[in-house]
C-alpha cells in the first residue's frame, strides 16, 4: 500500500447496534478499503469509523457508506448530545503517506461531486478544501444544524458547493474536506495545581502566541492527584511532538515543577514518533526507507 | 502480516549477476515471502538476501533459496576475501514481530533438518539454536572454511547437527541458528582525535566492560575531519539505542567533545525507534499498537 489517505466519516447512529455494524460491514467490503476501528458514543449518538485506502479505494467507500447509512439514519428521528446536520455528518480525508493535502483537496471534490449527484446530498467543502475562508471552520457550517438548514440555505452565502439548495428529507448536508492528522498529546505535570497546567496551556496554543499547530486546556486528573496539559497537535508534520514536549518541560520547569510523563491518545502515524527519535538522537540522513516495516506496506 | 521473522542468508556468489538473480527470483516466487533486498560484494564474492514471512513461508524459502544456490555454485572453484564453508553459507532467523526468540530456534531446527535430508548438506546450529555452548560463535565454526572442513568433520566434536558426516562437494556445509535483530548504529563526535573515539568505543562496549549488546570500535571519517564510534547493537530490546546515544554524549562531554549526530546504517526495525520516542517524550502506557502502520501490517 504505496499510498494511504485516511477517512474518518462521522455517521449520526451510536445506538443502534446493527445498524452501526450494517455501515462498517459496507465499507469492509470494499476492495482496497482497510476499516481499522469504529467508535460509538451512545450519549452523541455519533459513530466515527476510520479506514484507509488510496483514492479511487476511498472514493468506493465512502460510496459505500452513504448508500449504508442513508438507508439506515434518518435525522428527523435523531437525537444527541453532539450537534449535527447530516446522517453521514462530516467526511474528512487525512493525507498519511505517499499523498499530499493537494491530493485530498482533490479527492474532497471528487467524492463530493459524486456524493452530491448520486445520493441528493448537498455538500459544503470545508478546513484544506473549503471554497471560501468562511467555510474552512466546521462549527460555523454546522451552526444551525440539520433542523435549521432548510432556512439556513436560503442565504446564497450558504449555498451548498455541490448538490441541491436544500437538505435531504433525511440524511440532511454533509461537510467533506482535508485535513492534517490530528494527534490527541497529554502532558502530565507533577503537581496538583491546575493554574500551572493552565498557563503552560496558554504559553503553548497558537490562540494565544504558542505554536501554530498547537490546541492546548488544563485538566485536573482528580485520581492521580496532579494536572496535565491536554493537547490537539493539529499538525505533528509542521509542530512536532518533541518540539512541545520540551516547550511544556521548561515552562513547567520555570514553576519548580517536573514532568511526569506524555501520552499519545488513540492512534498515531509512526511518523510523529521517528520524528521524536530523530531529534533526540540526532540521526543523521534518516529516511522511512530505513525501517523495515515500511518496506513491507511497500507492495 | 501478523508474523514478521526476517531471514538473511548469505550466498558465496557476488559476481555473477545472473546466478544472483536466480537465487534471488527463486526466493521472490515463493507465496508469503517478501524479498526485501540484495546485496552483493564482489571482492567478497558474497551476497547477502533479505526476506521476510512466517515460519512456513520461510520454510519453503529457504528450500527454493538452496535448490537455486546449489544448482549455481560450486565451492571447489569459489574464491573470494571473505571467509567461507558453504554455497548457502549461513541462515540467520531473526524475530520482527509477533514470533519470539524460541520460536526462531524451533524453525532453525526444522529448516536444518529439512535442508540436510533434501539436499545432503551438513547443517550446523549456532547462536540461539546452537546444540553446545562451543557452537554459538559463527567464527568457530567456519575456521577451516570449505577446504578443510573433510578434516574438521572427523572430529567428533564437529559431527553436525543435522546430515552427512562429510561436506557436500560442491556445497560444503551450512550453518542455521536463530539471533536478535542486529542494528549497524554510528555516533559522530566533533573532534579529529580517534584516540576519543576509541576509549568511548571501549566504554561502551561489551568486551571491556560495556553494555552487554553493544560491540563498537573508533572510526576515522576523514573526508568530514571527525570521528566516529561504529556500533553494532546486537540486541536493540535489551540495550536500546537511546541508552547507548546518552552514554556516548556523557563520555564525549568528559573530554570537552561534543556529539555531532548519530546514523543507522541500513535497516531497522520500527520497534528500536518507537523506544526512543517512547524513552525521551516519557511516553505512559504508550504500544505499538498505537501506530496506524502496526495496524496496517496486521491481516
Amino acid at each position: 500500500m504505496r499510498t494511504i489517505i485516511e477517512c474518518v466519516p462521522n455517521i449520526s447512529e451510536g445506538r443502534d447496534g446493527a445498524a452501526i455494524e450494517e455501515v462498517a460491514a459496507a465499507v469492509r467490503g470494499v476492495a482496497g478499503v482497510r476499516l481499522l476501528d469504529v467508535s460509538s458514543d451512545p450519549a452523541h449518538n455519533r459513530s466515527v469509523l476510520t479506514f484507509v485506502g488510496d483514492a479511487p479505494a476511498l472514493r468506493a467507500g465512502v460510496r459505500a457508506l452513504f448508500a449504508a447509512a442513508l438507508a439506515r439514519i434518518d435525522l428527523r428521528r435523531h437525537a444527541g448530545e453532539h450537534p449535527r446536520m447530516g446522517a453521514v455528518d462530516v467526511v474528512p480525508f487525512i493525507p498519511i503517506r505517499g499523498a499530499s493535502m493537494e491530493d485530498c483537496v482533490a479527492l474532497s471534490r471528487e467524492a463530493g461531486a459524486e456524493i452530491a449527484e448520486r445520493f441528493g446530498v448537498p455538500v459544503y467543502l470545508y478546513e484544506e478544501a473549503a471554497s471560501a475562508e468562511t467555510r474552512r471552520n466546521l462549527a460555523e457550517i454546522r451552526k444551525g444544524q440539520f433542523e435549521g438548514f432548510a432556512e439556513k440555505m436560503r442565504d446564497p452565502r450558504w449555498a451548498p458547493d455541490f448538490g441541491p439548495r436544500q437538505p435531504h428529507p433525511s440524511a440532511g448536508v454533509v461537510a467533506v474536506g482535508a485535513r492534517p492528522y490530528l494527534i490527541a498529546y497529554n502532558i502530565n505535570l507533577a503537581t496538583a495545581d491546575l493554574a500551572i497546567a493552565d498557563r503552560i496551556a496558554k504559553a503553548i496554543r497558537h490562540l494565544s502566541g504558542g505554536f501554530r499547530y498547537v490546541k492546548a486546556m488544563g485538566v485536573s486528573l482528580a485520581d492521580r492527584g496532579i494536572v496535565q496539559v491536554s493537547i490537539n497537535m493539529t499538525n505533528f508534520r509542521k509542530t512536532p511532538l518533541h518540539r512541545v514536549f520540551e516547550c511544556v518541560r521548561s515552562e513547567a520547569a520555570r514553576h519548580g515543577v517536573a514532568v511526569v510523563g506524555s501520552e499519545i491518545v488513540g492512534l498515531t502515524p509512526a511518523e510523529a514518533l521517528f520524528a521524536a527519535a530523530e531529534h533526540y538522537l540526532r540521526l543523521e540522513g534518516f529516511t522511512p526507507e530505513q525501517v523495515l516495516e515500511t518496506k513491507l506496506l511497500e507492495e
